[in-house]
């Protein structure tokens, strides 16, 4: 019987995670504060640990994961890759499907890859609470069970319209023991104002983000966290792509092109980077890895955007960082892909794609969940929506090298399951959902919004 | 880094499964029609493929599993057992305590295990279509994913007030290519009786699983499935205790005591059965297991109720058998756990607890959402609300070895995640659960309406 899952021990699971800087031709352009000036380190030391600032700004090109980390991560990683045997069948495709499933975390996703480690770092500082924001709770969730992992109470603002409207990974999040609060909210300046202008205030992630973040900044024992965008956070997810070497060379292959979906850039970071580490330095064997962001049609920052400096959150009040940018204006439409309605892209990937080191592509929704049905009738796993951007343009890919017979190997990063999605899922039987195109007029308003900086 | 995961490579997928008829100390029971003689197997050969019903008899001790199927249960399978190291430490028990993860399927619990069993004998005897009966839509969604497997459609008849109330389990089903009816529903002359007494009928299982089973019976393209009870349902669920026991080799340990939540019997079957047999031979180099049944204390047939015949089904309608019952009229409470609310046990389980060869305990549902959330806060994992129940009964025995000193080996059987149970574990935080005590004075009327058979 041929292998179709590439199993790694515990003792596998990499030591160090791999820091994506050392290999750019450049150093990451710098983050400017409101005063026009680069912010200094010490500035963002309210809210974040200074072990996670360091690595925000290291160089170094591995980075050691501490062994309570490792620890933590043993609850399900290594995560399985898996050979798409069945899916391969469906399409009478030469190529090979590979994926990574990062559906087997107890949140469900990626995401604990980074919130344990936050968690871990904040706990060794002293910090007794985290704050932190959440939209339909992916994130809200993974940093719940985080926080659990290491003692730390987590208050997570919850957009008030998700809080409503999608209970159930607000559920999650309790059962880690977090505090889910509503936002906009009575318990911080900003939720009070936004509150007094209208009491049914609907919230956004960006008004989220200013509650989670003034409570932060105004309490010692209390820090934020971050769940996409900054450096660190890429570093974390690059355990995807560095446990997924290993199982190639298991399974005696190795990706010609490997897909992850791209929103804040995290889960692309977390599978990419470490081949573009291979890629640095001529490729494995001189065999270079094509590396392929897939994002959403409807919020296409790489495809679509400008290589700019812009805001990191809708309403101005981040730093300002460069990255490919629809504008912070942009509000992306309601695919239900919530993960990747993002304005921006993380720095690391926008320079990594404006130097032409990665490739980028956008598909639009209804393209993505046919995709997922096919994957799941085939594989069994239903993916999240925004793992099936990724899938989509593998299966595109498979059915390209069908017409051309080249039996290429190619890797996609399934970042979850889609067992909280299925009312999406439903609408997408049902004939209720469409692709939401951005409008051209709104990207071309938002576009001349950018804030002047450098 | 001491390894808290056992993985087996698929290679060690168990070739054949366990049949405990083999070591049991007597024939089982034979099976009654309403006519008072036992059933012929001919007489089930309308809904069920003669594969199945071979093994629903047969004395051999090891039946070879199909490469087909275990080329599908490959997708997930062997599935983990995880040392719950935190939990124990949680607990500060001497006592290891160890559990198999079958939420890891593409379903989420181990009901795939038989479904894809019964969907591959089915497609080999040229049925082309399934029906069946889900309440909650476990099993139901199981049989969807193994039905789309084998290119087998599948019609589920699922209880219309589940069907209106827990529609995620149904969006699982579409997804995986299933027709999901309400039930009853005007497609059979049962459903069609139901709504002529009231259009606004709410349905039971009872109702679903005699419209599937009519429908089955009237098409001769069309069988029927079932989830637990029946002697093939035990059987195939033993490769989860068959992969347990090469793990427990892979650990260097071996448990004392099994713990697996019982309600129609087949996940204790499952986890239980395989280490019946080494008891039968005299024990692992001496040392008996002792296998522990845990069922709800609302709905406790071993625990509270008579080793006698009675009908499988709520409505008197399938055939008699012999089995632990509260009586057909029994209404089991409504506890959150549905896998768990029948008011019998398999004819299989019933008799070796009746030979003193097993044990059963019986906890209440608070009990088990406490130890849910533990579980969940220590291990990551969400568990769903049947699963808790033998989690309660190890955490019960890890605090006895606490106060003894004993440094016992605890093995549960994790039978499924929590995602589609959210609601209950949101009712339990919000203080809206109780125990929901069974009456008295319902069950001592329930079993004096037992058939006279035999």
């Amino acid at each position: 019987m041929e292998p179709l899952r590439f199993n790694l021990e515990q003792s596998d699971i990499p030591t160090h995670w791999y820091n994506v800087v050392a290999d750019m031709p450049k150093p990451p352009a710098p983050t400017f504060g409101p005063d026009n000036k680069p912010v200094p380190l010490e500035k963002m030391a309210a809210i974040f640990p200074m072990a996670l600032l360091e690595q925000e700004v290291s160089a170094e090109r591995w980075i050691a994961i501490p062994e309570p980390v490792r620890e933590i991560y043993r609850l399900w990683r290594p995560s399985p890759l898996i050979r798409a045997k069945r899916l391969e069948e469906l399409l009478g495709t030469p190529a090979r499907i590979y994926y990574k499933n990062e559906g087997v975390s107890p949140a469900g996703s990626h995401k604990p890859n980074t919130a344990v480690a936050q968690a871990y770092y904040n706990s060794q500082a002293g910090i007794r609470r985290l704050t932190t924001e959440t939209g339909a709770g992916q994130w809200g969730s993974s940093i719940a069970f985080a926080g659990q992992m290491f003692g730390i109470e987590v208050r997570v603002f919850m957009v008030r319209v998700s809080y409503q409207q999608k209970p159930f990974r607000r559920s999650m999040m309790r059962t880690w023991g977090a505090e889910v609060i509503a936002s906009p909210s009575s318990l911080t300046q900003t939720g009070r104002d936004y509150l007094a202008k209208d009491s049914e205030n609907p919230g956004s992630l960006g008004i989220a983000i200013s509650e989670a973040v003034e409570e932060a900044a105004s309490r010692a024992d209390t820090n934020y966290a971050l769940g996409s965008v900054l450096n660190h956070v890429a570093l974390h997810q690059t355990i995807i792509g560095l446990e997924a070497k290993k199982q190639f060379d298991l399974a005696g292959d190795w990706p010609d092109m490997v897909f992850a979906p791209c929103g804040g850039g995290s889960s692309f970071a977390g599978a990419a980077f470490p081949f573009l580490a291979d890629n640095a330095a001529g490729g494995k064997n001189g065999k270079l890895v094509r590396l392929v962001a897939v994002e959403p049609a409807s919020c296409p920052s790489l495809t679509k955007g400008l290589y700019a400096y812009d805001y990191g959150d809708a309403s101005g009040f981040t730093p300002i960082m460069k990255m490919y940018t629809l504008g912070h204006d942009f509000m992306p439409p309601g695919i239900h892909a919530g993960g990747l309605r993002y304005h921006g892209n993380s720095p690391l990937v926008s320079q990594l794609y404006h130097e032409g080191l990665i490739e980028a592509i956008s598909v639009p929704q209804l393209a993505t969940f046919e995709s997922g049905v096919m994957f799941a009738r085939a594989e069994g796993i239903i993916p999240a929506p925004e793992s099936n951007h990724a899938i989509r343009a593998a299966i595109d890919e498979a059915l390209r090298c069908k017409e051309t017979g080249e039996a290429k190997t190619l890797f996609v990063n399934l970042t979850g399951h889609g067992h909280f999605d299925m009312a999406a899922y439903d609408r997408y039987f049902d004939g209720a959902l469409d692709d939401h195109p951005y409008s051209e007029e709104a990207l071309s308003t938002s576009l001349r919004h950018l804030p002047q900086v450098g």
